[in-house]
């Protein structure tokens, strides 16, 4: 195996869902606490921190040093913090500035935290909110929320898939929320049928309110650090942060952002799609899944609607896909996400996911984090390669 | 001299100003273009950009992609971008983000970037964005804003330092303003009596209207690689960043977060005070001035209002401090700041600053840029060390 980037010494999650009585310092202290208990650190421990965070500023009335605001919950003061953020990938460009803080040799244990709150009491102001994420312009102007870009991919996938339908979106959410029944932290724990996920609500024609994920609070946090300070610690492989061209299957048969993201993660990690045995990765609508197994190398072109529904993709399948739920299930606190990616995919590897542990022999952990959209461009995709020690 | 944690190869800026026609991707552009220019980069040469704002979300509508939205006006797409906030010390943490990029071996070559748009036609939209970069309740709940805290610690220093008097603060504003006079990128260039700084109009008690910085529009840059490319390039010595308590003389007599980051910036760079022969540093109003030079060793305790009237820290003087004109003259486009603190520091190390060029035996200069409150906290204390090759 190569060497590591880095090393994750602890994970920790606030459970994503609907918590209104609790502050972002709230949300972010539970999910520290549980990374420095899983990582044996302390406090002091901390050499600095990374925060990563999206809609404080519009949803929150907190901008520009929500951190340092958030972190006071936890007793972390004093030290240096730094504010990151990219949209949905914003905690797990938080992770990468921490891997870039220990491997530059500058901090010696780095703090990567996500945190979110969007539930605010009025889903219009969330809404507005997250047209931020786009460039000013896409939905101020054009009204184009993210729902609508999504439905506009998946029905360029229908059409470039003949074989592929409508239930094979179903069926990624059936899946996803199989997993999310299974796990304590997820948002929406209740199993679904292909025919409910369905006949729910229409969002955005062709996709229905079960093939899109929900909005969330919540948060996540993970220990950093270069040289291994334990035998539990993950091995971070590969760090990949990319923005660029969002290509839909049928515009454009270059490599899409993604895929050239996944191609740098696998160049640092000098392994290959092959080695994957476990993977989170972006599902903020089910055909989302498709495409992004086919951008990540780890579906032949056109052909992960056929993996799906062999159910090579279940926990029990060749390669689980979003064992945690997935943004589906265990829900999308946007700035926590990446994070929450992260956390599941560590404790996989080290065989502790209880009820929901996925079997393989296979040793790479891969996440797959994007966020954002400028005029034509994905503004961050992030990509992670992990191993168990 | 000790060994370098990195190079910085350029440096731009977009003066600083009332530029109501220009986005921030335009403002952003122009010291883009300045700094690869200066460095002799191409934007091919760029592997990373970290974008420091603070303001964008509340007054320009853009929040959480920023970065990448102002860099496609300088058709740089397709890289990484970490979006970095730190109040006002948004860019010297941008440019902190970069220095770990490259000393990380995960990038060659960084880009550091701060903007700011503060003219926004509402001088109170302006002054309620910036109350947020105080914990929220402070300015919302209490009323306190930037300007009353300085007055309150400039009362405690006249309280502290009985030979001091109100003129001393003028005397920091009469030398930066005739250091502005002489750089073409400064918002405010004529020069200014005694006279005419203490009876200009009151805003908080004691402090008057040109003791205080003012708003600004404008962009800074900075290429920043591990190994030098050029002999132009300015070694980085030493990039400290911290949080912490904000302590006025009166009521502590420990270290304020401010010495703690120069010590630990001294410490990096395995230099001291007296190695110092340039500063520029946080004059967000003139009192604050002498209380910096003092945290930073550059002046004995309660001693730096008689280091400014003896005319020591003038530009013709033992050590200038702010040669640009300081946020009072240059201006304070405040995500933009620190990296126009570093801008200027490595002008005047290449013997490059003209009319304004400093004459000193001593090889370091320093950058110190704070940003934000929490409740009794600063939340970012950025120091920089820079030497020329």
């Amino acid at each position: 195996m190569p060497e590591a980037l880095a090393h994750i010494e602890g994970v920790g999650l606030h459970p994503f869902g609907r918590h209104p009585e609790q502050s972002l310092g709230d949300l972010a202290a539970v999910a520290i606490d549980a990374a420095l208990r899983d990582g044996g650190c302390e406090i002091g421990d901390i050499d600095v921190a990374c925060v990563g965070n999206s809609l404080g500023g519009a949803l929150a009335g907190q901008e520009t040093i929500r951190g340092q605001v958030a972190l006071r919950s936890s007793g972390l003061t004093g030290i240096p913090v730094l504010n990151v953020e990219n949209a949905c990938a914003s905690s797990s460009s938080a992770l990468h500035a921490a891997i870039m803080a220990v491997r530059s040799g500058m901090y010696r244990t780095a703090l990567a935290v996500g945190v979110e709150k969007m539930y605010v009491g009025d889903t219009s102001q969330t809404l507005r909110a997250l047209g931020n994420a786009a460039t000013e312009g896409l939905y101020r102007v054009h009204g184009l929320q993210f729902t609508s870009l999504y439905a506009m991919a998946a029905k360029a996938y229908l059409a470039d898939n003949p074989g592929a339908e409508l239930a094979d979106f179903a069926r990624v959410s059936v899946k996803n929320a199989a997993n999310g029944a299974r796990n304590d932290a997820a948002q929406f724990r209740r199993p679904r049928t292909v025919e409910q996920v369905l006949e729910s609500r229409p969002i955005a024609e062709p996709l229905t309110l079960l093939m899109c994920c929900g909005i969330a609070d919540g948060a996540s946090a993970a220990v950093v650090t270069a040289a291994p300070r334990s035998d539990r610690a993950v091995r971070v492989l590969a760090s990949a942060l990319r923005s660029g061209a969002y290509r839909s299957p049928r515009a454009d048969p270059g490599p899409s952002s993604v895929a050239l993201a996944a191609r740098d993660a696998y160049e640092q990690a000098g392994v290959g799609a092959q080695d994957v045995g476990v993977v989170e990765l972006h599902d903020a609508a089910a055909p989302q899944e498709l495409m992004h197994l086919e951008d990540l190398g780890l579906s032949e072109r056109g052909r992960a609607w056929e993996m799906t529904r062999a159910g090579e993709t279940a926990l029990d399948g060749r390669l689980p896909v979003n064992p945690s739920g997935g943004l589906l299930s265990r829900g999308h606190a946007i700035g926590a996400t990446g994070l929450a990616q992260v956390a599941e995919v560590c404790t996989q590897l080290r065989g502790e996911a209880g009820e929901r542990q996925i079997r393989s022999s296979r040793p790479v952990g891969l996440t797959l984090n994007t966020g954002g959209r400028t005029v034509d461009d994905r503004a961050a995709i992030a990509v992670h390669l992990l191993a168990a020690r």
